[in-house]
C-alpha cells in the first residue's frame, strides 16, 4: 500500500470550498508523504495556503494529467461525500490515473478495487473503508487496559473530533509520553496507516472492532480514540460502539465555534452544552457501570473566527458549559494535556 | 421464499432448555406455518409443551431425517449463539436436509446460500440476516409519522423485547387498531415476513435502515418497533440507530424478572431502574431535539416463577421503577394498551 516515499496528489473537484473535503485537508495537515499537487479546476493556479493554514507548499491543478507531471504516483480521494457514494463523474478521472499507472487511494463506502482489477500494473487501489477482520463479539475488554482513555465525542460530523485527537496524540508524544492513536474514519486511517473503518463494520460487530482496535495498543499510557459523529445526529450512531468499545476514563467534546444548528440537518439546534455533556457522559458510564468518564475539555474549531474573536467565542463557551475551552489548532494542545 | 402451507422443522440440537434457543421457541409462538417437528436428540421423545407455555403439539425428535418423515419440508435454524455464528458440527445435518429436498432458514451471521448453491432441487436457503437494500442516511424523516410510534428496550439482550413487542401488535390488531410491526432482527423477520436484519447493516446505513422501515409502515397510527440489545451491554449498540431511526414517542423497558446481571457478563449489575430509564429517555429525546418519549410501561418475563411470585416481583419492579410492570404472555396486553 501507500509508502513513505510515495509521492500523492489529492482530487478535490469543486470541493475546495465546501466542507464535504476533509478527507483532503487532513491528509494535507497530517500526512507525512510529499503532496505535489491537489486536483481542482475551479481553483487551479492557486496554492493550498490559499485554503487552510498550512506551511507545505502545494499548487491546485486543472487535472490528473497536471498532477502526474508534477510526479504524483498516488491519487487520495479527498472529497467525502454524506454517505460515502462516488459520484459517476469521478470516474473519468480515476480512469485515466489507473491508466496512467497511479494508484489510489479511496475512503469512500463504493469500492473501487473491483473496478479496476486486471486494469492494473504495478500500481494499487487501496479502499481504506473495507474491515480487514471479524471481531471477536464486545465485552468491555478494554477495561483490561490500566491508563487512560480518551474519546472525542462531538456535537455533529465533521467538526474536528479526528484533528482535536490528532493533535493530542502528536502533543503527547512530542512530551515524550506513552500515546497511541486509534483511528475509526477513513482519514485517520490514511494518515496513520491502522485503526478500523468503523462505520463499514455490521452493527453487530461495531463495538469488538473498537475494542480490538483499543487493546493494540494497550501497552500505551495514553490512548486517543477517534471520535465519529455525534449523539445529537440523525445520521451517525458511532458514539455508542465507540463508548462500549473503549469503556473510555476521559471524554473530549468537539464542536465548531460558528454552528448553532446541525450542518446537514439544519433544523437541528446545538442544544445546551451543559444538558448535552450530562447526556454524553451518563452514557458512557451507563449508572455507574461503565467507568465514571468525564468532560473534561471542549476542543473547538475556531478557524473561521479572528485571534479576537476566537477568545470571545471560547469564553462562551467555557462559561455555557463550565468547561474549559481550547482550539488545539491555533492554541496547541498544552492545555487539553492539563485537562487529563 | 416460506410459503403459508409449508411444513417446518426446528433444529435446537442441545439448545431446548439454554436459552439461546429463541429463534426456535419465538417460531413455535409466533410462525403460523405447520410446525412438524423440533430436532434436539438431548430431549428426543418429548413435546415442546415441556419446554414453553404453548397449546402446539410438537414432538421433539432425534434427527433431521426422523422430521422429514414427519413432512418436514423447510428446517429453521433455531439456535443463535452469540456472534452469529455456525458451529461445525450443524452442517452434517444441514448437508442432509439440502440434499433431501429440505429447505433451509437460517438467522445467523454465517451464510448458507452460497454453500448450497448449485445443490439445491426446489428447495431454497433463506438467509435472514442478509440486508435486502442500501439505505438513504438517516435524516429523522419518521417524524413525518403522526401516530405514535413504540420503541422496545432493554436490559439485556434476550430479554422479551420480540415478545412484548409482538404481543403488543396482535393485541392492538385484535381491538381493530391500525398497527404495523417493525421487525428488525431474524426472528421478527422470519415470522413476519418482513422488516430489516438491523444488527447486519453497516454501521453507517443502521439509522437510514429503521427509517425506511419506519416509513413503510407510516400509514399506521401505532407503530412497533421491535426493539434490539441494551445501552447496558457491551456486545449491543443497536439501541441508538433503533431510537434515531424511529425517533419514538413512546418507550417500553422489556426485562427478566429473575436477573440481577447481564446473562453473559455476570459482573455486569443491572442498575438501578430509575436511573437506567431516565437514560434511555435522555438518550432518545437528546436534550429536547427529538420527542420526549417516555418509558411508560415495563414488560416483565416472569415465566420462571409461579403466578404468586410474578405478581411479587411485577409489583417490586413498579415500586423500584415509578412505573406499571406487566408480563405481556402472562397478563395479556390489555395493561399495556392503556399506557399508550
Amino acid at each position: 500500500m501507500l509508502q513513505p516515499k510515495d509521492k500523492v496528489a489529492i482530487y478535490m473537484e469543486g470541493h475546495l470550498e465546501s466542507d464535504f473535503g476533509k478527507m483532503g485537508f487532513g491528509a494535507v495537515r497530517y500526512l507525512t508523504n510529499d503532496i505535489v499537487a491537489v486536483i481542482d479546476s475551479a481553483q487551479a493556479g492557486r496554492e493550498m495556503s490559499n485554503f487552510m493554514d498550512t506551511s507545505r507548499s502545494i499548487p491546485v491543478v486543472n487535472s490528473v494529467e497536471e498532477s502526474i507531471a508534477l510526479g504524483a504516483e498516488v491519487l487520495l480521494l479527498g472529497i467525502a461525500p454524506v454517505g460515502g457514494k462516488i459520484p459517476d463523474f469521478w470516474y473519468e478521472t480515476l480512469d485515466k490515473a489507473i491508466d496512467s499507472g497511479v494508484s489510489l487511494i479511496n475512503g469512500l463506502h463504493d469500492l473501487l478495487a473491483p473496478r479496476y482489477e486486471g486494469r492494473m500494473k504495478q500500481n494499487w487501489v487501496w479502499d481504506v473503508r473495507v474491515p480487514q477482520f471479524i471481531p471477536a463479539i464486545g465485552s468491555a475488554r478494554a477495561l483490561e487496559h490500566q491508563g487512560k482513555r480518551i474519546l472525542c465525542v462531538g456535537t455533529d460530523n465533521a467538526v474536528g473530533k479526528m484533528t482535536a485527537g490528532l493533535e493530542l496524540y502528536r502533543g503527547l508524544l512530542k512530551q515524550n509520553r506513552s500515546a497511541g492513536f486509534v483511528a475509526t474514519g477513513q482519514i485517520g486511517i490514511t494518515v496513520t496507516g491502522g485503526g478500523i473503518p468503523l462505520d463499514a463494520f455490521k452493527v453487530d460487530y461495531a463495538t469488538g472492532a473498537v475494542e480490538t482496535a483499543v487493546l493494540e495498543q494497550a501497552d500505551k499510557d495514553y490512548i486517543i480514540i477517534e471520535g465519529q459523529g455525534s449523539l445529537l445526529n440523525p445520521s451517525s450512531t458511532a458514539t455508542l460502539p465507540l463508548m462500549r468499545g473503549s469503556c473510555p476514563t476521559h471524554l473530549i467534546l468537539c464542536m465548531r465555534g460558528d454552528k448553532t444548528t446541525l450542518r446537514s440537518n439544519t433544523q437541528i439546534k446545538i442544544p445546551n452544552l451543559r444538558e448535552f455533556i450530562a447526556l454524553n457522559e451518563s452514557l458512557a458510564s451507563v449508572c455507574g457501570t461503565y467507568p465514571d468518564a468525564k468532560v473534561v475539555a471542549i476542543a473547538v474549531n475556531t478557524s473561521m473566527f479572528s485571534e479576537a474573536d476566537a477568545q470571545l467565542v471560547k469564553e462562551r463557551i467555557t462559561a455555557e458549559s463550565g468547561v474549559p475551552a481550547f482550539d488545539p489548532v491555533r492554541d496547541g494542545v498544552q492545555g487539553l494535556i492539563e485537562c487529563l
